[in-house]
């Protein structure tokens, strides 16, 4: 495991090498290169000026240095939080960055509580739900760009009814432009994939290494083509393609994050109703931001044979968009897709529509990957539920998705917990076995069951309890106990207890239940029976 | 079991016996007289004009004969409903009777979806906390009533201020026959108690059956008592005592219940307002309507050697509210103190303070009846939490503290899933047992005790995991499971399930995980693992 420390930089920087900082800064470099052009498709997912998206994508390498437990992850924009974000604030660049520097709180204050083992509670297939809409939701979002088309209404359903609407509005410079860069990037992709299947090691060829990185940068190089012949076209007075228009030049002040907005009209809105405003936003993005950082972690983690702890993940996020919201960041963390395949998405160039990269692309990735889960699921009869209610409800908005599947997996549970699997078998008397423990939902469907098959029985009849799965029991579990056992009584019939865990079996000894019976095993307790001494006291 | 109808009159009416009318009638009669100075105190627990408490108990004989499934329960205003009601509403009675029209609504609703299984999820150290509070919320309250007090802030612990400061304020008319009253009611209830424990049956004497009677009106009794002096007074002009007033007379008039309200000022306060006014209430109130029914039916069913059915008591006390709002009534239930000892309360008689019967006395046995319980589940060290929440922020809001349990129970009991036990013993090979179901929540703790065991071991070791507790198995973690056989792989080492539940091994096999392993049980896993014969394929 990693050692617990608040600062886990001391436990690697005094045995750091020289000959690793050749491959670290390389690694930067190519890095923050893919990067670029990431971070501002993905400010334009947020809603906010392109710049933002840099902006944000500055903090999180100092910090995640000094605070993070895996050496892969790399904190910055990323498509869901920017989705998130956007679905949040609207792309209010003042509130975005304030929600930033409330996140950033929130989850500071978690890893202090300890509360990482809250995601815990977020399942695979909430998680595969939400994933697959949030890929449909931004590849969508990116046809409109290569269709040069604006002024979109926000809400996933209309939009979808407006861009199909404005196809004739769509712009041919922008569309042409679009599908070239979009062919290129999928080729340079499908190049990647096979290059990574075959291995890359220290023993391939300098041009295969050399193929490697531009495929690896695709998303930089492609962008840089398409804003050169944009940017030509332009210069010649052709006004054939959106230009996005001019980004901030230089780095972002750094200052307090504004605790207060200007409405359209100039009044200003104060900080509590802003922070009103953001609503269960400040519940899901913490912890979709923790999420998707430990998802990456994980897989990194998994193939580099190191493991993470969540709470300090947590405590580095938190930090970093504490401090990230001082130079205007939104909220960020751990980002998969500028080093691995999965989340990779749509980059919105200076060229107007161009965008996107393989999102559309992977879109269908995703939903292949989810129909494959789906099958799955449907086979082993679990979990349908959860997946499908957030995948539909990520439509309407993005976190409602998260809460509502977390909600009916949270339900599943507790309704499995209220009424546990009850075997009733007959050996001469009746033997009840729960298959797992018995917790205070469950106690009305145990009474139901008791009564049904023993004591409503004419002639009532006497019961052998097999408790062998039984590991915890609590308050309203002993009080159903001693009411069954008055009740027997009055119907002149026996129940007996059997098989008890010596723990459960200390609690109910220590309850004082009047009359309890009880015997090693169930075949003990069915001789009493028979043998009929059980009624002698 | 009830037979499943939504009439259940139809199957008790055909045999019907002529001689059961005498006890009806005299049943029904004694309880009407009972029940007419209790309502008009759970009126004035309710904030509400006293004729509010006639008109509430008026509609649910009717209705409760037509629907109910126990042939105890009376439904009528409650202690606990009225307090609930008066904390949702602030006694404003247009609220109050909408209100009981949305409750009812809502109930019927649940009745019709069979939600009735929601109850399970409030557990009894919940109730008990809530009870107790309740108790000494409104009994505190009667003391204001004695002291002759007027005009307390409705907040709890304001109310106590102000009543201490205010004591010297007190009318020492009011005190005089309010204290006479209490010890008049509370030597009745006494004398009722040693008689019900000496059980009065047919064979007893006249004699004692007119005492009984005697202290079972005794309510009613005292009030008319307390009345004639009190107004004897003020007939020969003496203003000693404080009247409440008259209270409107003749039945209430039969319309739909109002759907908006005035404010002090005039301004009118729409449907939408109001209705989000109720918040909580609309929650709370329908739940705890049912589970206080059922709670007496329960009680009384175990006497009476009867079972209910929840989600027919549902409806009928949904309907009970759906009609009662329209003869101006306030929301229902059960009322466990009509008839029964524990809820009884106070009663204010026109005599202003005199008021209120045992509360006080009984709100001490309810919280002696609470601390026995403490000490039961302290020393089970189980469930003191909920009760304590539930207790403590009953004062603060009296419906804030049942959500305030509820959620407190339920996130114990996800944390219990999120955390099983798991116990490693080491037999040359490691073996894990899990002492209760997996369930999605637990993936990570498992993972964490998975690695921490076997694969981060040097050297690694390899695992037999001994499944013979888990019953029911999820998504994500036969993910989990999958992801672990590829890491022993990797590690060079097996894990081997074991003791597998028949439906349990048909999952897995369905989710057709690469290179699982198992065996029937755990000797014959460690017999493979000691020869070696595992890492063979």
């Amino acid at each position: 495991e990693y050692p617990h420390t608040w600062l886990p930089i001391l436990s690697w920087l005094p045995r750091y090498k020289l000959k690793w900082l050749q491959m670290d800064l390389l690694a930067g470099a190519t890095v923050g290169l893919t990067a670029v052009p990431q971070v501002l498709a993905y400010a334009e997912v947020a809603g906010l000026p392109l710049e933002y998206g840099l902006y944000s994508a500055f903090m999180g390498g100092f910090i995640y240095t000094l605070l993070g437990t895996s050496k892969d992850v790399t904190l910055g924009p990323t498509a869901i939080m920017s989705l998130l974000c956007f679905s949040v604030v609207g792309g209010q660049p003042h509130r975005a960055v304030l929600l930033s520097l409330l996140c950033g709180i929130i989850q500071a204050l978690m890893a202090l509580l300890r509360l990482g083992f809250l995601l815990d509670f977020i399942s695979s297939p909430v998680i595969k739900g939400f994933t697959c809409a949030a890929a449909i939701t931004i590849g969508f979002g990116q046809i409109k760009n290569i269709l040069g088309l604006k002024d979109l209404p926000p809400q996933f359903f209309l939009e979808v009814y407006y861009t199909f609407k404005k196809i004739p509005e769509a712009r041919i410079g922008d569309v042409i432009l679009g599908l070239i860069c979009l062919s290129l990037l999928v080729m340079l992709m499908l190049m990647k994939k096979t290059l990574d299947s075959e291995a890359v090691h220290s023993n391939s060829t300098f041009s295969r290494k050399l193929v490697w990185v531009v495929a690896t940068m695709r998303n930089a190089l492609v962008v840089i083509a398409a804003s050169l012949v944009a940017f030509s076209w332009e210069a010649f007075g052709h006004d054939v393609f959106t230009i996005t228009g001019k980004t901030v030049q230089g780095l972002p002040p750094f200052r307090p994050p504004p605790t207060w907005d200007n409405t359209t009209n100039g009044t200003i809105v104060p900080f509590g109703e802003i922070v009103e405003g953001f609503g269960d936003g400040l519940a899901v993005i913490p912890l979709m931001g923790l999420l998707e950082s430990i998802a990456i972690a994980k897989a990194f983690g998994y193939q580099n044979d190191y493991r993470i702890d969540v709470n300090q993940e947590l405590l580095a996020i938190g930090v970093t968009n504490i401090m990230g919201s001082f130079v205007s960041g939104y909220p960020v963390t751990g980002s998969f897709g500028r080093t691995a395949v999965n989340s990779q998405t749509g980059v919105c160039t200076p060229a107007g529509g161009i965008v996107t990269s393989e999102s559309t692309f992977n879109v269908s990735l995703y939903c292949w990957d989810s129909l494959f889960i789906c099958s799955l699921v449907i086979s082993t009869e679990v979990d349908i539920l959860p997946f499908v209610v957030t995948f539909l409800m990520s439509f309407w908005q993005v976190q409602y998705g998260i809460i509502g599947g977390v909600a009916v997996s949270g339900a599943l549970l507790l309704y499995s917990t209220a009424r546990p699997k009850i075997t009733v078998s007959d050996y001469g008397s009746l033997v009840m076995q729960f298959s797992s423990g018995l917790s205070f939902p469950a106690t009305a469907y145990l009474s139901h069951m008791v009564h049904s098959n023993a004591l409503r029985a004419s002639p009532p009849r006497s019961l052998v309890l097999d408790c062998c799965h039984i590991s915890t029991i609590d308050y309203s579990v002993i009080s159903e106990f001693r009411d069954m056992i008055r009740q027997f009584k009055r119907h002149n019939v026996v129940l007996i207890f059997s098989n008890l865990q010596p723990s459960v079996l200390e609690i109910l000894l220590k309850a004082d239940l009047e009359d309890m019976k009880y015997t090693e095993d169930v075949e003990e307790a069915l001789q009493q029976l028979e043998s009929g001494n059980v009624l002698d006291d």
